[in-house]
């Protein structure tokens, strides 16, 4: 069975910089699968990356591998690390985008050694591909850097209750169909209220009309605000930060 | 040898969906090799997807499952099929983006069930992918789910016959590169007419100055226009559905 | 251990020619690991195409073939050609983008015969494809072809040497982040001069303010000019060909 390692960076992919980084991938771990995560996070975006990678880490077979480089901080101090949580490994830097990972209560992190010689500007191609590639290859997380106890951690804003039944959130991303994606959750009925729209919580975009504005538990147990067959973020002209009110829906 | 899955979608990369439907697929089928097909398919464009599947789908080896999730339905009544046609395997939904596997004569096509639980907007994720993953294993196409008589059917548009050695056409497609794709299709000498253009029909792009339009034979067989080291679409200021005549040329 | 086919086109993907490609590779070398370096090249740049292949074909494995589908002159006269350098395989247009392999001193090129019949419009599908395939099964690289003693060479725009410790370079490329890739390289301390912007060389991004210019050596040995945070190409709004000079720093 072919061993995992999943890609996920912010490089694009015209200038070479990601097909550099998978041929060291290839030559130090021949067998390996190399899966494109997504190499199309917009530069620096950590945040977005954080919570993409949140989606996917533990889809993947045990023993996978999820590389991942968004590092504006690339050659200043801040730490290459490697993680194992799970019975996943994750490589990156250590700027809170290994977040969803690190959070579970066994997740183990070591600092990787930077060397001197390598390049300050493609830690890529020369710390996390390296490392990646041993672990992918069986070698035990702490052979690769010293325990780490203190690793970045970046944490979705959280949901504050201001009444009786009535939770402020806000928009945490807008996906690629402009669904804005929330932070709210509810196991029950709702409505959910974005500027002067109130929407009550359907089961899916299906139960808008055409063109019609609906809110829903989207595919990964958050509240999303969608237009079926639009583009949410357009019509509204709004995006990340934006306030979500929920309010439980009492049956009298 | 390796089993091959092939992915289209117009989910895009940077939200993490696909990621975690590869990571479904990589669970379940574990030495699948995946292939991206394309994720760029603009938000819910069955058409276009229709024609990119038409493309490649018969380009691969036997055994291949295709899965295509292009789904503005997802969470309605629209149904989940995968279909065996020409040896190769489809996975995806009932909306007519299977179709060019659906037409050959010997396709044969199921309903996939959709248990009470699964998400109700991400069935690329939790019915297609595991369904790719069964067949691709080896699972009979019959015990996916019931025989599927019926399944929705689009059809690239006519060409109308308007006279002697004269069809009425139109551009079905628009490429990367501004090519106009036309569903006209002609095995003798002919002109080409758009807008006001006259296009006697060439054998490659070389045929044509830089910068000049130029009609030529596709590479699936259907006569396409375009601008030498340039973009049609852009230059002519026309998309789909616009009118293109073809004009045999009679020797005499 | 799977032999691998890198891809590099400017197809984009939606349009089902890069998934068309891709199922003739897997059909004529079903073991061989496709790796997309990039199908994101803007249509017909061949230019980009050169410095980024540069950045990663020896980063292979042995044996590995890279195949380069960016080709404004399919259907004409230009050849196509395949190539060995350092034991990697090469196949592609004989329009300098195979240049960064030809240019090494044990570099051979044999000219891919292209039968009647094929597209004339898609040598990516017909001739490119199956002569990687040949080329990662272990075909010799003689029998593919007749000798090209020579091919078209393409070269980065050489650096003028134009007085004391002061050589005047250009921007060849900029990536995705807006850094300015130069053609220059300098192994002691400098000063690099952009407009009226003079920059001492550093060792990294990091040495810079947020959204301050900064010049530093970039990860394959050619100077570059970026913005920390930013965007360098935006700020300054300059681009390929700009000027660039670089002052040797004498200690006295």
């Amino acid at each position: 069975m072919p061993s995992v390692i999943t890609i996920l960076t912010d490089f694009g992919t015209a200038d070479g910089y990601l097909a550099e980084m998978k041929g060291v991938l290839l030559t130090l771990a021949p067998t390996a699968q190399l899966v494109d995560a997504s190499n199309d996070i917009p530069p620096q975006d950590i945040e977005l990356a954080r919570l993409t990678l949140a989606r996917y880490w533990r889809r993947y077979p045990s023993g996978t591998v999820h590389l991942v480089v968004v590092d504006p901080g690339v050659g200043s101090e801040r730490r290459a690390i490697a993680v194992r949580s799970d019975d996943r490994f994750l490589v990156g830097p250590d700027n809170g985008v290994l977040s969803p990972a690190l959070l579970l209560p066994r997740a183990e992190a070591v600092v990787l050694p930077v060397p001197r010689g390598v390049s300050a500007t493609f830690h890529g191609r020369d710390i996390f591909a390296p490392a990646a590639a041993l672990l992918v290859s069986g070698t035990p997380l702490s052979s690769l850097g010293s325990p780490c106890p203190d690793p970045v951690i970046r944490r979705t804003p959280e949901v504050v209750r201001i009444g009786d039944g009535i939770v402020r959130g806000e928009v945490i991303a807008v996906d690629r169909f402009g669904n804005l994606i929330t932070n709210l959750v509810t196991g029950s009925a709702a409505t959910v209220e974005i500027g002067p729209h109130l929407l009550p919580l359907q089961r899916s975009y299906s139960f808008a009309d055409a063109g019609a504005l609906v809110a829903l538990t989207g595919s990964s147990g958050l509240i999303e605000i969608a237009v079926r067959d639009g583009n949410a973020a357009m019509r509204l002209g709004v995006g990340r930060g934006t306030t979500v009110m929920l309010r439980s829906v009492t049956r009298d």
